[in-house]
């Protein structure tokens, strides 16, 4: 039996324990929710409130002369740093899903011989959208073969241009091998596109050493960016000059101060900003990700299966067989969540909730609980089990108060 | 000869003259950019400040349950009574020109048999480089006509699917007849998206008294929203449920929380939200409409006319000939700003800037001027012309340091 004490031993052993007090937490709250929404950081707080009160108060519009206008491709090369990309392949701007659509939308047009593009009927479903519409407004037929991705070999051929697979998957938290699939798509001639949405910051990826193609992924997961905080775009620096922008603005031209009629796209990832993004949206993440200054993600990627490790462990040892989980035991095919399945998965979670543990209820059977390495302990993860067992043991979820589900989850 | 003792009478009897005390604004600046970006108030500071260290660091994720999820129609409703529209008509999301996209895009599939979109061959570069790449993604050989817009009713017939302009002129602060215009295109059977970039918080604009199809703006210029504030987008209610978002996102999505695999829009403008907009971007906008509580569209347009006629007028007084003022004089055609032009125009505004009086250059030989009446006084106006006047009787602004060209101005 796991105890407390074992708990708290590991929380003093951690050489990420002193990273929370960087971040505004509760501790009267488990949270375990952040691969939803990051909580906030003493540093984006700090960078937000100097953007507003110094560099917009007395800085004006000469902002955006004094470093606003290189704030996308700044924070980019940031992010870059943490999915094994290079300097000046990463650029932030807009959410996720317009990201999507000016990656699919270039590539689709470097590959206008073939007409299919492949993804995986357990993607987000924004994702599927997504690519649908773009896919929908290539200018020549594409469809849009949404298949199971334990079939994809069977799928690949010579008509496919371009595959879009979610590394992680956000309900079940399995993580695809990136460097296989991405070789297999390559032997079949076609681009491939990451979704990097639930590994950022939270598991390790090598864009670089994988070979990919293009990637996106967001600020407000494990980046604690804020919520709703940009997007990142990143573009492998052989196809930068080939793939074009679908949705370009003046931002992206090469001289957006002479106001030419045609669109020149400027050099590098600033080709992807369309127009001007939020830069106190940009201030916040770009804040959060001081953070991460101070560890390796090798480090972050060790806490994060050893906290994962001993969620399941407890959960196994304390209420073995109430529930299915999900989540794969594999190392290398877990990222930093677990999934939980049983029939009244809302109402434990709602019960949850109202007793300070927070993780998400995803449709229609799922228990989500996300592990943020830099804030989470050992001894947090026990007691959130210890209320899991209680609020089972006692049935609590089945009061009727829990079980109306909200339009917004 | 206007004194400096008239103006400040004028401002003594300003009606709006209390609602300077909500901005951040030094008194030693005179602040004539607010068209480009407008300054911080009070009420936007408290609204990022509430955001992030209330709903964010307290509520975290729960912050979408609890009104985050509502904020883009809410603040939405907000501009709509800014601009003629009706409640249910606007939505704040993304950028401008990525609103611009959606629109024009939207629009094309409802004139599947006609073939030219027209715009304005003086509209912003932005709005030229989206038409031009949706129109190539229309799924059907569109071709957009860039016009000179005096001449577009000799353009406009029945292959016209739609007309795209900006009502002011960003350069010449000249405002077309945005009812007369709209009936002209409407009398050919074509819809007709006004940008309302330089308009919106500054000029009357009555969308449904002008029987407007589409509209969007800007929340960072009159609105004072911050730097890359989001941007809003009016849909006549009459085309809700016809109008389809080319680029559909999850929260667009009738039910967002079913992760359903097929898009179904959801009713009304929340159809126009991709995926999750920055909340702490909305709140600084959101925080930002709170001055036009305290005051008319009437009287707004009221006092920008007055301080444009007192602008030109001591220019004329002051340096007669020296520049020529391109802005029109008639009220019917003059928006919030004045423009003049200048060989010299690039130096003389960096001399101004100097001189603490902020105003922009516009390639190739605009010295442009905005006139925010939520802040600016009579004193100021005549404050910056005598610095003006002193530059150009001085000729300081041919010092070499003033020639120099930034990349970013």
């Amino acid at each position: 039996m796991i105890s407390r004490d074992d708990c708290v031993e590991l929380d003093g052993r951690d050489e990420l324990g002193a990273l929370r007090a960087q971040f505004v937490l509760d501790d009267a709250l488990i949270y375990l929710d952040g691969n939803s929404l990051g909580p906030v950081s003493a540093s984006a707080r700090r960078r937000v409130s100097e953007t507003v009160d110094v560099e917009w108060s007395r800085g004006l519009v000469r902002g955006w002369g004094d470093g606003w206008m290189a704030a996308p491709t700044r924070v980019g090369d940031r992010i870059a740093g943490l999915i094994g990309a290079r300097p000046g392949e990463v650029v932030v701007a807009d959410t996720l899903t317009i990201a999507l659509a000016k990656l699919i939308g270039g590539a689709l047009d470097l590959r206008r011989d073939r007409h299919v593009v492949l993804t995986d009927v357990a993607n987000f479903h924004s994702d599927i959208y997504i690519v649908n519409a773009v896919a929908a407004r290539a200018g020549r037929p594409v469809t849009v073969k949404t298949v199971d991705r334990a079939t994809l070999d069977r799928e690949l051929n010579d008509d496919v241009a371009l595959v879009m697979l979610t590394h992680v998957d956000y309900r079940t938290g399995e993580m695809l091998d990136m460097g296989a699939i991405t070789t297999l798509v390559h032997d079949a001639g076609a681009l491939m596109l990451w979704d990097l949405a639930h590994s950022t910051g939270a598991v390790l990826v090598d864009v670089t050493g994988d070979d990919v193609d293009f990637a996106a992924g967001c600020g407000y997961k494990y980046l604690n960016g804020g919520p709703g905080a940009p997007a990142f775009m990143y573009v492998r620096s052989t196809w930068q000059g080939l793939l074009e922008n679908p949705l370009p603005g003046w931002l992206g031209h090469a001289r957006p101060f002479d106001f030419e009629l045609e669109y020149e796209p400027a050099i590098g990832m600033q080709a992807f900003v369309t127009s001007s993004p939020s830069i106190i949206a940009l201030a916040s993440l770009d804040g959060a990700l001081d953070v991460f200054e101070a560890v390796t993600m090798d480090q972050v990627r060790a806490k994060s299966l050893a906290l994962t490790d001993l969620f399941i462990d407890l959960v196994e040892e304390r209420m073995n067989g109430l529930f299915e989980v999900v989540t794969p035991r594999e190392h290398q095919r877990r990222a930093s969540q677990v999934a939980l399945r049983h029939d009244d998965a809302y109402a434990i979670i709602q019960s949850l909730i109202d007793r300070n543990v927070i993780g998400d209820f995803r449709a229609p059977d799922i228990c989500r609980f996300g592990f943020t390495p830099l804030y989470l302990r050992y001894s947090d993860v026990y007691d959130a089990v210890e209320q899991l067992s209680a609020i089972m043991r006692s049935e609590a979820y089945l009061d009727p108060r829990f079980a109306v589900r909200n339009a917004v989850t």
